[in-house]
């Protein structure tokens, strides 16, 4: 990473994620902005990028950059994912911390981790996420349990979202599992996350693909208030009416729907950035009339 | 990180994780060398570190550093978390880097990670940590199933080590919970996980806690021939004997028994070193008898 690049005037003001509303009031506050409930997923595949950026730090960073400004008044959030920095390397984190400093201060920053380890590891991970990137929200995993989420829960202002009912395809190997008693295993772990966020500071959200959409609505009736993050609307093949029509909470908001690649890659050519918000601005438009 | 510390002479060679060989028969060459299955967990606390090393990066490298030097004819293999160093931000994963180069080459460098995401995704995370770092072995998560996991398989080689029971107390929030027909679990996860081992380049591990040790030989008997890595013994409380009576595989070998605090803040005066070999000479000698 050079220091043109460091230094290119985008935006170099150290951000701050505003830790005195709750996570909610931001979301509500990014979905009245926008009129939609868009997160635009910043999962950068090298291979995909436009042909006239370099297959580097910098031009993800270029790249990222020239999405986020086309798409600024319609994405209620963006979500870069790690994977694909660490990928990178030292030179991915350098590359996440001058991205953090891209997003506007008026979008939410979900930083897309799906960590979860025992109680002091799950503490540096948070320290990492919200002290150092000060993401406003995080993916999580729950396998571990209790433990591997409260520490996430003492930061103000942010959301833990926990891995609930996934859109890829093996999600049913353990998702979809029936306990004992009837609950599936993605019920019992909806209703104790939940339950984990009840007096932190930060709250609990739950991950909840679009690809799932038939189960939206039992989750709705178990979980009213809680922040939904809904990847898989998309190339993955989700439905944005089914899960606008039952994903939104009890007062109307409290969802974040998740689009990557059909706006990422809307164009490998120079006219990207453009074709990027077209993908955009057809995704909000459709979600204008639930949030208006 | 300055140069110094990247040019001290430890070791500057390019790692390579030996790819002729499967990852079961590195641990088993592993074990004979050390006469132990030690695995030193390298959680690097900056609060615990010895006090005449600085807190930062540069200290963390020389820290680990001289464990390992004093550990090296004893450790079957070292367990770095990555939480600890992405704490640390970009410098983090340098520090991470050049710690990959300073672990003998007839030792495992087994990455704790807790990764697992969609498969493309998951493909990033494989590339981070088997070909960039070239770890010999990952712990992954298995709430996503099978998409998340394959991806790592297609490195040769090295072992994909699935959390199955852990040793933390919210462990039994869902990996204890009995689904219907009887099983737990915990025991659908190792069954499954180790079908998707089959027919694969990388090899599917299992980690089991020391805390867990009652379900050890349940866990041995349907799954004779898969590596465990076993965290939990010393500071939080397992039982080494019983851990290397029930854990072991078929042939004798197949286990690696982490142990990080008790080694790694042995003393935080300038004997630490001397300390951690102290403590692992110990543990080594409780595991020869298993081990001869």
């Amino acid at each position: 990473m050079n220091e043109a690049a460091k230094e290119d005037g985008f935006s170099t003001k150290s951000r701050d994620r505003g830790s005195m509303s709750r996570f909610s009031d931001k979301l509500k506050a990014a979905i009245q902005r926008t009129h939609g409930c868009l997160c635009v997923g910043l999962d950068v595949d090298l291979e995909k990028m436009p042909r006239a950026l370099p297959k580097d730090g910098e031009g993800i960073l270029r790249f990222c950059r020239s999405i986020i400004e086309a798409t600024r008044d319609l994405a209620a959030a963006y979500k870069p994912n790690m994977a694909f920095f660490e990928s990178l390397g030292a030179q991915g984190f350098e590359v996440m911390e001058l991205l953090r400093q891209s997003v506007p201060h008026d979008a939410l920053f979900v930083m897309d981790a799906k960590r979860g380890d025992i109680g002091n590891t799950s503490q540096a991970y948070a320290r990492a996420y919200f002290h150092l990137l000060k993401s406003d929200a995080i993916t999580l995993s729950p396998y571990m349990g209790k433990d591997s989420i409260e520490p996430f829960l003492d930061y103000p202002g942010t959301c833990s979202f926990v891995l609930c009912l996934t859109s890829n395809p093996s999600s049913a190997d353990f998702q979809l599992q029936e306990l004992k008693g009837g609950e599936k295993l993605y019920e019992r772990v909806a209703k104790e996350a939940v339950g984990w966020g009840q007096g932190k500071k930060g709250e609990v959200g739950l991950v909840v693909g679009a690809t799932q959409s038939q189960y939206l609505k039992d989750l709705r009736k178990w979980v009213p208030d809680t922040p939904f993050l809904v990847p898989g609307v998309g190339t993955q093949g989700g439905d944005l009416e089914g899960v606008l029509k039952e994903g939104r909470s009890k007062d109307g908001y409290g969802i974040l729907v998740n689009v990557s690649r059909q706006v990422l890659y809307a164009s490998q050519e120079n006219d990207f950035a453009d074709a990027a918000r077209e993908q955009a601005k057809k995704l909000v438009d459709g979600m204008k009339p639930y949030f208006s």
